[in-house]
């Protein structure tokens, strides 16, 4: 047994506690494995649940793998709407706090970027998913700007972002990394969509 | 038999016409269907060729992607090479000839955009591939836009754009769609490579 304190949780207690474990090491093991790669054992094994534990919550991998994604994505909304509330009175800075903080976000966690970026794609399931994420970052972008571009400008910067987070997953081995995509993302988002121009 | 006149073919123009009707299968069925959902004998059937004649070729579903896949992306680096050598005189209305001549391309044919954005993800076989092509767009931007802003804002905005054509991909019903989604396109090109600010 995983040594858990059991007899001191209710049973909705342990049912949510066993959720949340199938959840994490689904985290874990697709941005370690990749989705193709991981099956319901492994993910019991890891989680210490058995396999019935795993049915009780999920109907397969790829419902666990959106589950795991939801989840990213949520975290991902809920950081990029904080950083949009703060009120800087300069649409050009709180542009900039937006794109930072989510690029800190998923990046922080190298796993994160691998679900949201990487095994997102792996079925067509989450192809809906990830739109909706996609679409979420752009509104946010396009909110905070307080822009005259219109909103499809916001989605290619959302795309933009995008891209350059896929490209540091790549090269893992640069100090600098995150700090030369949040500059790089920072000022496709100010060129594009501030309405005073950020150029000297 | 599928009509052609094989009597008329050397051993390599058939060779060679068998590998041909197999790529075009496969483009076909991959874009219509999704990877998942096509197998090899299905891909035959299309082709009119026989199974040892797909294994003479191709050594899986996911070998045929990759070269179905390397097809296209081969086409569009030319399209791209083809209109980034247009010399204008002006870097800013090179930049907007290429970005408009590689969505033209790529949206064109509904399928390719199919094939570039959507398939290419549903292996990890295929990462370093769509890597390259990404890595080419951006170069050709960077090239075209004879600017002094770094690689990697040239690489978010191929990002942009590859995120406006996986839109548009979603909106098969707008008459519009492929206009709006090049000039939003050309908008974050312009604005994040172009040393000289377009704005009025």
């Amino acid at each position: 047994m995983s040594g858990r304190t059991y007899d001191k949780m209710t049973p909705e207690e342990r049912h949510r506690d066993r959720r949340q474990r199938l959840l994490d090491a689904g985290f874990h093991l697709f941005a370690r494995d990749g989705y193709h790669a991981v099956g319901v054992r492994e993910v019991c094994a890891h989680a210490t649940t058995s396999q019935r534990s795993f049915y009780a919550h999920f109907t397969s991998i790829e419902d666990l793998l959106a589950h795991v994604y939801q989840r990213c994505a949520g975290d991902a909304v809920d950081v990029l709407r904080e950083a949009a509330r703060l009120d800087t009175g300069d649409p050009t800075r709180r542009l900039a706090g937006v794109v930072g903080a989510y690029i800190l976000h998923v990046t922080m966690d190298p796993r994160r970027a691998h679900i949201m970026h990487r095994e997102v794609h792996r079925t067509p399931h989450l192809a809906g998913a990830a739109r909706r994420m996609a679409g979420d970052l752009a509104d946010v972008l396009h909110l905070a700007a307080d822009t005259t571009a219109g909103r499809l400008v916001a989605v290619a910067v959302a795309g933009a972002i995008d891209e350059l987070v896929v490209t540091w997953m790549r090269t893992p081995g640069d100090q600098h990394g995150i700090s030369r995509i949040t500059a790089a993302a920072v000022t496709v988002a100010q060129q594009s969509l501030s309405d005073r121009s950020t150029r000297a």
